[in-house]
């Protein structure tokens, strides 16, 4: 129970009521804040090869975990304003997909890769 | 376990192994992804008001759960191609913004209010 | 002809030719830049209302300034790098949009205003 | 004059006016916009090669194309309702990285070129 994912979403709730920060959480406002933090992500590896974004380390890795954590608290908090689980929609999207890429034809194949 | 994030990790590990697809998911590559997902949960918010998006419903609310699951997976991807992990990534994030803005100092105030 | 869009173009090549950048420069990694600037943009925006967006000053404003300057300069040289002309690429997606969004049927409807 | 930068700031003005749209063009609304075009750039270039990116032709790069149309639009219209000029932010910016990143230190350095 502790750790897990529905304590995230619970001390999320009581973090913002404490600071009175409701107010500001609209899914429009959270949505801006989501891509705010995975831009920063975005920032670590911009000017990196795709080796050198596969062993990054240190302060670079520190500060991508510290983003990534940014991430999930403003989308389980998004998630939340808008009662829609994440792992829920992660598991049914995942699904979708394994329908639209069937191993077969997607096998290595980045064309088709367009999306997840 | 069923329906946990650690569950959603090794679906997603497995997904991309019979595709081959772990080719194309450098950390850069996936950055790029999360990003990309995100900013499709920031254009069904682009043009409502702050109280619209807070009751958006139907195929805007199907839309947003979908966006949701396509960041979920990028950003848990992402995640375990650095060995980190979110959940933790989130707890620690949270701990530290108590520090940053402590309740009494933060209530209700925007000014203060640059990051989460 | 000096500080028109011609010369910005000629003062970015110079700048990055000066500096040997021209290796770091490919349309992907110009994409990722691009965005992250963008989204700096944002995070001045993120959490202020409709309203209060509309008469930043001082700091904010010379902050935003300085991160369109970043926009533009990180749009223009990527579409150098394609040899697309920024000017005639936005000339033609406003006629295209004139036909998409006739303006009877568009006047002051949000609802088919999905995109620009 | 026809087909210069503020060519477009004026037909763009007129546009939105046409239709009614100044109601939703706030700062705030149009800094999502910027970003949801920008990444649709970033889209394009998610799963190639660094040179793969750089000789993208066809579809992808009319693609591409339009995209930059999009970005260069709203970077504009941002601009002219926070009453900046975007050539003139662009040229002060370039001006202070000529300083932030000297010549002889900066040369080929992939280290120190965190930003442009």
């Amino acid at each position: 129970m502790k750790d897990s994912l529905n304590h995230l979403i619970e001390e999320i709730r009581v973090f913002s009521e404490e600071r009175d920060w409701q107010q500001f959480h609209s899914p429009k406002n959270l949505s801006m804040a989501l891509v705010v933090e995975a831009s920063e992500i975005l920032e670590i590896f911009q000017w990196l090869t795709f080796e050198q974004s596969q062993r990054i380390e240190g302060t670079q890795l520190a500060k991508a975990k510290e983003e990534i954590g940014d991430v999930m608290i403003y989308l389980v908090r998004l998630a939340d304003r808008l009662s829609v689980s994440p792992l829920e929609a992660a598991f049914e999207k995942l699904e979708k997909n394994r329908k639209k890429y069937p191993i077969e034809k997607s096998r290595g194949n980045a064309k088709k890769y367009t999306e997840f």
